[in-house]
Parts: C-alpha cells; structure tokens; sequence
C-alpha cells in the first residue's frame, strides 16, 4: 500500500510517499511545494495543483492523508489555508485518490507516542521510522508524519 | 470582452458570462455547478473544477470576477466556502485566466446603484439590464451580477 501524505499551505505544501506493508513502513519519496508568494491566488493555486499532479502521477499512491484542519484564529489565515486545501484535496479528487483525515494529536501519538509530542520529536522519530532519510524540510516532514500515521491507524481496521 | 463572474460554493457555484463592449452588456450564457453532497470531498472539489473547466473551453472568456470571501462567523462554514474557492480559482489559473475580485457592496451598487440593495432587487436588475435573460438559480443570478459590476468597474480605469 503506497500512502501520500500531505501538508497543504498556501506557501508550501509539503508531501511524502511511503510503502507500508503489514507492520513495516519504508520511506519512497518526500518534498516541499512552495508557490510564488507574488503571483496572483488562482496562478499559485493552480501551480500547487499541477506540482502535486506531478507527484501523484510518478509516484502513484493508492491513498492519500492530511491532517484535520487547524482552524486560525485569523479568518484571514484560515481563508488562505483552506483555499490551497481545497486545491490540494482536488487534485486528490482528480486523480481519483481517497483521503483520510487524522487530527494532529492522533498523528502525533501514531509517529512519538504521545500526542502532545513537540515538533523536533515527530522530525526526530522519522529518522527512526524512516531509516536514511532526507527530509526536504518541515512541511515535507510533517507530511511523512501524517502518512505514517495513516500507515499505522489503517492499520488498526 | 467576455467575462465570467463566478459565485463559488461547495453545495452550488453559480456561473454567468458576458460579452461587455464599451457600455453595452450582452448576456450569453449562465448556469449552477451543483455538487454531491453525499460524496467525499476530494470528488466534490474536483467535480467541480471539471464542470468549470467544461465551462471555461465552451465560453472562452477573457477575465473572471468574483466577490470578496464573505467570513462567516462559523469556521467550518468559512472551511467549506474557502476550499471551494481554492478549486475554482484553481480551475481559473489552471485555464490562464486572470480573477477581478470586487466587494459585495460594489457588486450591489455597480448593478442596483446602491451598495445596501437586497438580493431581490439584484435579480430584479439583472432582467433590466440583461433583456430576456433566463436565470439557472439564485446563485447564478449572483454568478452574473459580479461579472456586470466587473465590466462596470473596469469600464472605469
């Protein structure tokens, strides 16, 4: 079972593939999507969508998974947010790909342990996890986290 | 000039385009994108993105508008309106079309000529202003009426 994790943003989108067989997990490829903070929202949008379609389409997962949403205090923030998630989970949609949504604590309780487990220890358990691995940054890191954790709670059924 | 106003929703985006020469509005097309709302989000966004692209190639417009996000209140509605955004301005930056974005008050007092005017009056406008139109829906009606106040106000520069 080959799992795309994701971490939507509207700046950069982090993404990473594992295989997952039974119990074991083996990491195939991670990277960041960042887009151009000066073009116009539907030109960004649309490069973050056809960026993913790319990786989607080399890598072939046959599911994806991303955190629940974190809803910011700033509407403004979580309009930005949502409207690069909403592309993202299109792209998803396109390619014919379900999605699981796991909330941030259960992610961080699948990967350390514990879910109020800071960040540098998820980034520290996926060298653990993910032997040699090169993490492109902490968005591609946090989405190898939420893959992991889709590994292990799908997993449980 | 043709544009496409465009009012985007999760549950129904309403479309409506226009052909604008100088001061002259002519209408030509108008329609509502429903989608499943039994079905997973993924396949909604992407439903929708595919019925905005067939629209896009069929009415080859030069520009699109849209009104400013209104933030609800409720952070979950404001999730579902912004992910449905992120897919359709997606869908326009994937079709290389620029987006106009103009506040609803502007949108109410380029059509009925006050920025305070009910949505009855809107639509009321628009059989004024688009003789023997027919309107797919509410959505559509506000789908059309942002596309004319964008040809009123682009008039302007």
């Amino acid at each position: 079972m080959i799992i795309l994790g994701l971490d939507p943003s509207l700046s950069c989108t982090g993404w990473g593939v594992i295989r997952s067989e039974g119990s074991r997990i083996v990491h195939l490829a991670n990277g960041q999507v960042p887009t151009d903070a000066k073009a116009p929202m539907p030109e960004r949008l649309a490069a973050l969508q056809a960026a993913l379609a790319e990786v989607i389409a080399a890598h072939r997962p046959d599911r994806a998974a991303v955190e629940e949403v974190f809803l910011n205090k700033n509407p403004q923030s979580t309009l930005k947010l949502a409207q690069a998630r909403g592309a993202v989970l299109a792209a998803c949609g396109a390619a014919g790909l379900a999605i699981n949504e796991h909330a941030a604590r259960l992610v961080k309780k699948a990967v350390v342990g514990t879910g109020g487990a800071e960040k540098a220890q998820v980034q520290a358990m996926l060298k653990v996890l993910l032997p040699g691995v090169k993490v492109a940054g902490a968005d591609a890191a946090d989405a190898l986290a939420v893959a992991i954790a889709d590994a292990h709670l799908a997993a449980k059924f």
